[in-house]
Parts: C-alpha cells; sequence; structure tokens
C-alpha cells in the first residue's frame, strides 16, 4: 500500500536510502482516526475543519486557509484535485468543492498508505463515514474503538425520564461495556473535555453512581451530557477492567476543553493504582504536554503516547514535534496517528507529516553516525506498525 | 524604510533572494514598545536594563554582558557604534558611553526599519522618551497605548486621602478610560504583575469596586499601587468595553511575577465572557508560554499574540523560539513587536532577529518546498504589518 | 585529561577548528554525579538502570535499549568494550557482562575528560563506589556533597525509639550540618521526591520540628523517610544557613515523584525569602522545566541551573535540549553534571554529548558570525568548568 505517486520525502536532503524508502512506503496503522464527512460540505464547513480550538465561524478578516495545515493541504492535497502544488486557496476550495466526497475520499484516503484504520466511532457532529466506507474508500483494514461517553450517554438517552436508569445504571453500563469489548479493540475517553483530568480517581460504590446519574436526569438537558466526575471515573474504571487499551485525549482540543487541566501528569493518581496496571492507557495527541506524556510513557509500563493531531496542525513545524515525541519514552511505547476527521485530507497529510518528520529527524541522526540505519527503520517500524498492532492485537 | 548599513541575513544560507529581500526591506508595524533612556546611564543601569528577571544589581562575579542579550549587542550594535563585530564588552561600553542618548537612538532605531512604533506610555521607572521624540529620532510615526493601572494609580495618587475617591472612581475611570480612547489606540493591562491570572474575571459591581478603593485609600502606601483583583477586574473590564484592543503582558517577566500565575490558559474564564468577545485581545511576549498563546489565539477569534521581549532575550536561540510561534495559530492571529525599552539596542536587535528568524524558518520551508516563496513573503508581511495595521486601525 | 581515542565530534559538519578542539579536550567538573555500581549486575538490573522513570522490572515485550540512552550506549560504548559502533543490544550485554564492574569503570569513566567529580554521597539502592574509587577509576579528583534527606533519617535510624530524639533533633541536626560542611563542597535535597516544591518555606521553629519529628516517630516504618513538610522546610534552611551550595533535584525522577510538582517556579517563596539570598541554589536536571529554570537563573543571583541527567535520557536529541538551556540564563549561571548512577557508560555518556550538543549548537552560532568562536569557546569553559570552580571554590 505504497504513498502511490506522491514524493513524500520531495525537498529533503540527506536520508539515507534505506531509511527514505521505507518512510515512504511502510504501510501504516492509523491507531486513532475517524470517518470523513458522508455529505457535501461548504466552505465555511470546510475551513472550520481544520481549526481545532474554536466553534466559531472563522472571521471574516481571515481565512483559515493562512494556517499550517491550509498550507500542508495546498503543497500536499493540491496536486490529487488536479491542481499545482501551493495552488491558491481559492482555487483548491474550486476543485474539491467539484468533487463528490465519495471522490474526494478515495483520492486521498488511499495515498495515506495506511493499512489498518482504529476508529473512534463515537464522536458525529455530523454525518460521517464508519468503517465500511473506510475500507472501501482507501483500501485499508478497520478496527473499532468505543467511546465511553457515547455509551454512558446512549444508556440515559435510550430510556428519558425512567425512574429505574439510575438504579440500574451501573448494571447495565458494565454490560453495554462488556458487549463492546466483544467487537472493539479498545475505548476511548473524553474526560479531557468534560471535567479534566484532576479529579477523583477512586473507583466509586454503585450507590455514588447511582446517585449522580439521578441528578444527571434532574438537570433535564435536551442532549444529555456526561459532565459528572463520578461517572467520569466510573465509566473509565468499567473500561480498564476489561483490560482493552483505554484511548485518552490528552492536550489540545477545542476551547471547551481547559487546556492546562488536560495535562497528562494530572492522570498520575489513576495511573498509580493498582487496578489500572495491566490496561493499556494511550494518552492520544498530547501537544503541547507531549514531553510529559513521553515521561509518563518511560514511568509506567502501560502508558503510551503519540503525537497525532499536532502533527497535522503544526504542519510544516510538525519536525520539531517528531524530534520532540523522540526524547524520553521507550520506542515501544509511542504509535502514530492522525486523528483526521471529516476531512481526507488530514487522514493523508498526518501520514505525509508523520513519514517526513520521521525520515528527517532520524535521517540526521543517522547522517551523524549516532542512529545506525538499521535501527532507524527498525524504530519506525515500530512506531508505525509494531507497537499498534502489538497493543491492539490487529 | 530599509535596515540600511546592516546585512541583517549575514552568514545564513539558502533563503530565496526574493524572501531574503522582503525580511531585509520590510518596513515593520512595532505593535509594543516603549521610550529610550532620556538621560545618560552608568554601565550597572546598563547591564541591568537586559536581565529582564532581576530587580537587583548585577552580581559582582559576573557581567550581563555575558548573556545572549549581550552577545547581540556585541554582534550587531558593535558597527554602528564605530567599533569591529563582536567587540570587547568594556569597549563597547566605552564607545556607548561616549554618545549621547540621543545620538544613540539616532544610530539605532532608524536601522529597526519600523514604520510605525505602537507606543506604551504607561511604565517610567526614570526618563524616558516620548512618542515625539521616538518619531524624530527613528523616522518612524508613532501611536499610544494606555496602560490601565497608570490611569488607575494616577486617579488616587491625584486626590490622596480624599474620601469621595472612593465612591467617585468607577465613575471617574470610566471616564479617564473614555478619554484616552479618544487619542489611544488601545490599551494595556500588567494584572500578571499584580495578581496574576487566576483571578476571579466576573465584572464587579461599582459598590464592590468603590469598596476596593476604601481599602486600597486605607492602606496608606507612599506610591499607591494597585494589585487588588476586583480593581484588576474592573479596569480590564472598562477596557474591554471600548472594543480598542487590549494588551495582556503574559510569561516573562521581573520576579515580582509568579511566572506560572501568569499562564495564558489561566485567562480562560475572562476569554470566555460574552463581553469580551469583539475586543482583540493581544498577548505580549508569552515566553515560555508561547505555544499555549498559540493555542489561544487559535482558538478565540479576537485574541492575538507576539514573542517579542523573548526573541531579544533569547538572541541567537531565537530562531527556534519564531520557530514555535509558527505552530498552532493561524498566521493572521500573530504580531511582531520588540518591547524594547530603555535601551535602543533592544528596538534594533528585536527588528533583526526577527528578520534573521522569520527568514531562516520559512526560508527552510521554502527550500524543502513545503511553503511556496510567494505565501513566505506574504506571510511575512501580514505578521510584521499587516494584522497590526488591521487590528489598531493604522 | 582528553576524552582519549573516542571522536565525540564524529559525524559533525561545521564546527570551526578551535571550538571543536576546546570540546574535545576540555577537562570537565561534572558537579552532580554519583559512584558505579560495586558489585556485577544481571541483564534487567542493567536496563532498569538507564529508565529513569520507572521502579518496575522492564516489560517483557520490551527492552529498555530501545531508548535514546540504550542507542547512545551502543554507539559510543561499545567501542570501548571491544565491539562495533551500535552493536547489536545482545552483544552489548554480553560484553559488558563478561567484565568486573572495575574494569568497566576504568575504561569509561576515564574517558568522560572529567578532572574533578563533585559527588552525591547519600542516595545508595545497592553497592555503590565511593569517591575514593572513582577517583582511582577515572583519574580525576572528587569532593563530596550531603544529602539532607539521608542525615535527617540516619540521626532518626540512629536512636529508634528514644524518646528524646524529637527535642533534641533540630541541634543534632544542626551540628550533623556545621559538622558535614567541614568535608563536604555542599549539600542536596530531594524535597521534589518527598512533598514537592509547593510547601510552606516559612522556617519553622525549633517547637514544630520537634513535634513533626515526633510524628514521624510515631509513624514506625521499617526504614525513616522523611516526608514532612515541616522537616523538609527546616532541613533546607539548616543547609542554606551554612552559605554553601545547595543542590535542588528539579524535574525527571522516578514515577514517586508528581512530576508537575517539581516545577521550579513552585520554588519562588523559596527563593525570595531574605535568608536564602547568599546562598549559591543549583537546581539539577530540570527537564523538562528548563526553560522556567534559566527563567530563575536569570531573575535571582544565587540560583543555578544544568540540564544533566535530561542529556543522557534524551539522547540523540540532546542537542535540541543544550540548545533550549542557553536561552534566558546569563552564561555565569550554568553548569555541567552528568547525574551518572551506577552505570559508568551515564557518567561517559553525560560528557560526550553534552560535547557534540555544545558544539553543534554554538557551532551553528558561529558559523552564522552571530557568535563570535573566542565566545563560544569561552563560554565552553565557563559551563563545562568555571562556574563550578567559581561556586563550589574547587
Amino acid at each position: 500500500m505504497p504513498v502511490g505517486d506522491i514524493d513524500v520525502l520531495a525537498g529533503l536532503d540527506g536520508i539515507p536510502d534505506g531509511l527514505a524508502e521505507e518512510a515512504t512506503e511502510l504501510a501504516l496503522i492509523d491507531h486513532h482516526v475517524h470517518g470523513c464527512f458522508a455529505d457535501p460540505i461548504d466552505r465555511a464547513t470546510f475551513e472550520e475543519a481544520f481549526n481545532e480550538g474554536s466553534p466559531d465561524p472563522i472571521p471574516s478578516f481571515m481565512t483559515q486557509f493562512d494556517s499550517q495545515p491550509g498550507f500542508a493541504f495546498r503543497r500536499w492535497c493540491a496536486p490529487l484535485l488536479g491542481l499545482e502544488r501551493h495552488a491558491a486557496a481559492d482555487d483548491y476550495w474550486a476543485a474539491r468543492a467539484a468533487l463528490s466526497p465519495a471522490e474526494l475520499d478515495r483520492r486521498l484516503l488511499a495515498r495515506a498508505g495506511v493499512e489498518h484504520w482504529v476508529m473512534d466511532t463515537g464522536f458525529n457532529t455530523r454525518a460521517i463515514t464508519g468503517p465500511a466506507e473506510m475500507a472501501a474508500e482507501s483500501g485499508g483494514a478497520t478496527s473499532e474503538i468505543v467511546r465511553l461517553e457515547a455509551v454512558a450517554e446512549s444508556l440515559l438517552a435510550a430510556r428519558p425520564g425512567a425512574g429505574a436508569v439510575a438504579s440500574d445504571f451501573p448494571e447495565d453500563f458494565r454490560a453495554a461495556v462488556a458487549d463492546a469489548a466483544g467487537r472493539a479493540k479498545g475505548f476511548k475517553t473524553v474526560v479531557a473535555y468534560r471535567t479534566g483530568f484532576d479529579i477523583d480517581w477512586t473507583p466509586p460504590s454503585d450507590a455514588d453512581v447511582s446517585a449522580a446519574v439521578a441528578r444527571w436526569q434532574a438537570s433535564e438537558e435536551a442532549v444529555p451530557r456526561l459532565v459528572d466526575p463520578v461517572l467520569e471515573s466510573f465509566v473509565v474504571h468499567t473500561a480498564v477492567a476489561t483490560r482493552l487499551p483505554l484511548q485518552v485525549h490528552v492536550g489540545l482540543g477545542d476551547r471547551d476543553l481547559d487546556l492546562h487541566r488536560t495535562n497528562p501528569m494530572l492522570l498520575l493518581p489513576l495511573l498509580r493504582r493498582p487496578g489500572v496496571r495491566g490496561t493499556a492507557i494511550m494518552l492520544l495527541h498530547c501537544y503541547p504536554y507531549h514531553r510529559e506524556a513521553g515521561y509518563l510513557a518511560q514511568a509506567f509500563d502501560d502508558v503510551y503516547f503519540d503525537v497525532g493531531l499536532g502533527v497535522n496542525y503544526v504542519g510544516a513545524q510538525s519536525r520539531q514535534l517528531i524530534a520532540e515525541s523522540l526524547e524520553l519514552a521507550p520506542f515501544a511505547k509511542q504509535l502514530y496517528s492522525s486523528d483526521g476527521f471529516g476531512l481526507p485530507e488530514l487522514h493523508l497529510l498526518g501520514a505525509v507529516l508523520w513519514r517526513r518528520g520521521m525520515a528527517e529527524v532520524m535521517g540526521r541522526w543517522v547522517a551523524a553516525d549516532e542512529w545506525s540505519e538499521a535501527d532507524a527503520r527498525r524504530i519506525l517500524r515500530l512506531i508505525g506498525v509494531g507497537n499498534a498492532r502489538r497493543v491492539y492485537d490487529l
């Protein structure tokens, strides 16, 4: 599954041939990714889809094209839409708008060179392709990750107003998680968005959980949203008990999130609990706390991390971010992800920028004889494929 | 307004010609800067003026010349004083001491290539040149930024002991701000130095403000200093209501400041208030929290940032700092400043180091065909001039 | 005391000859280091000894060789064991296991080119060589640093259950510190591991100290461990009063430590105390808070820092870490250390990576004519030798 007609290492000098070949052709596992927009979108939606931080429309004085991901789209994706590299933003948009979502996916997804997409299917602000379409449009296999908060919220929504929900919730949720564990490769929590990490991580009793659910039901929101720290602790510990990997959103996200309360160091009280030992904890994204994440991945046998999302959002600066990710953590504790959502550009660019960044950073070390080329190739495979295969049992 | 006889890109290789020309000749807007010492200074004062952190004399075992800004002075400013590049510290001081302040300003300021200085006129630890002298000595235009804490303190000082001050203060302050808004281009707050950012950002009632002023008056300080969180919230919200840009000192400053309490993430409760929406919030300096500042500039339509001050203080390392500033934030949300204060070296070096850093960082991306050269030139103009012109309506 | 037959700058281009010579041959002072394992160790112990974060065995799915320090061992130390550069991990282990600890020390330590080891003798998880063996095996001189917590714990252990300990403790501890001050070059605190930095730094009264000791004695631990914030404040202030340098572990350490509570900014209340002024405070390691440490070293006359430990743990990435250490702090406020413990590889690599990183970072500045070569050489000597000689009076 080569990247095909994109020369992903174009413009980089001094990368040893074997490493360059490996970085170009390696079939990746993207261990955290979402589907693509199923329906045509307008330009405003498009531009908002690559500003992770803001839920607002892009202000009229600017275009989100003038950003690192915007420049990377125009560099790397424009040729796949029939344009010159660095095509103007308006031309890019016009070419993109002329293609159906499925055609866009076909043009972009396969060129990521991903052999397996591990998909978080629990976040759908609008119609998003599922695993079946992803597989068909990309040529890669797919697996599923189940989002804990979505499971809890659907349990509540399924029986609105029913007094029995509160008392049944602990058992119902455990059953739902057990059921999901039968088909999914892992779970994901967005506790970062809901309470931050600085909560009491003691596993709550069923009675405490039921009381929290009763309060939640009484809040009479139109769309129930899990924001209670007792319930966050409960859903996380319930998932941890299955021993499937648990993905944790860390760092960079939209502005609802208190970024400084998603510093992964605040997870220490969770990570130190004996019951958590033996379950792989996958710290996702982590920017700008990727050095802290690397520390935790060194300090705890079961902690892993990636710098997905951040790589796309810093574009041409991703080489530094990737270099910083290769500091404290043993190489067995790092993975590749794009965190692509909605725009197939993100699924592709995550791979292109990671291949470039890894090749350049490790190539520099090989050129200075600090690493051997064989080691560099091996670590590329480990982070790009091997660790994910082992942790998720793919 | 070219930089003239300084070859600002000397020693850098591989920068495309057009980008090099743009980086060398672009007439900048320095959107946050102070005046220069009006009177001759001694060597101790000189050395203390480029140690931002310490209010103490430089210890006898060292010279502040042995620092990144000290080395940059000797590299870039020495030739303008008639010395060789990298002249010895003692020679530098001797040459500098032989020139009048006005002559120093004339030699150094114009070579920054700044067409417009947006001056914070509210901090004068000693006699400092004002906008008129800056314009005359540099050839650039000037605008004024009014420091909120100075306005509040002068209101109090104007009527010491007068019982009426407390009850009149809210109205008097609003009037003073309205008056300032008629002549200034924006406001500035140093809440970072006074309380840190982790205060209650609810707009206080006039009664609460008056009570705080009464407490302040009762404190009987010789020089009244605004340190009350209620008053900080009041002065900030009063300025925000004018819709003029509000500059906020963030990060690096002298040691009176609790650096970790100036993490801009702690401004989230302020930034999320509906009343703040629509007013440009200019996060100044930000080191070492520039990645957090970039996140906020992406997440909030009205948040902007710069890495001024830091660029001067890290000298030869400024290229990495500038690279890190070009990560998350859209390019429409970044600006240039020197934060020069007292020493015209700082006004000049801010520009030289920024030109070099931008040229080198973006030049590397252009060389690797990650950015087009036209884009690099356009973003240079946007960050160096265009965004400031729009935000401050210059 | 040249590094001998290791070409420490192999593979680096463009470093001016004089700087290269200085970086290769400079005889260093390693101002914070421990002894080496005195007895043979097994492979598990070896691998655990270069994972700073985790107290657990290395998991079976990985080898700690697959990490930056592991790669650096295979690159730089393998030839000294008679192997090719980048020898396989198993071969490395076999060659190492065939040599006695003393022979390993003799092969590796001298090649660090360290003329003086300033040794922390207070941490011995197992038999470790002392100053005499270090001197004999390396050819360098040695001095001693006394660990405050170890002194306090040995006072308690010396008279277990004795009711008089609590009331005598303040005086006994002061006497022990005065005694140590007669033979040692400074003190060290691991308050980072015991309470974190966010404690009350007011010097406690003797009565408060005695009460804390009484509580401590009542806790009936098998091995008394000082974890009381009152006692931490007491031992630190007692050491500070001697005016000998006080080393403070900051940042990266094992997972018992709450990393975010070792942010050196949390030391501000200690550093601001008038009684602390005049005592050199040596912030050790600091990763990932080295930028904050640099800020403090600029802001306080008596604060110094290094990036030892981190340099070893990020291996090929150490050049960026070293570059980041050369930002805010005046060059008179930085030092070299390896923090080598147990494995003589760490004592050697600390020096090799520091020489390479400094040469490459400063060499780039010299090549771009931002620094003069003479300045680069001088600063190398200052950070590598001169500052330590002055501060510790060696």
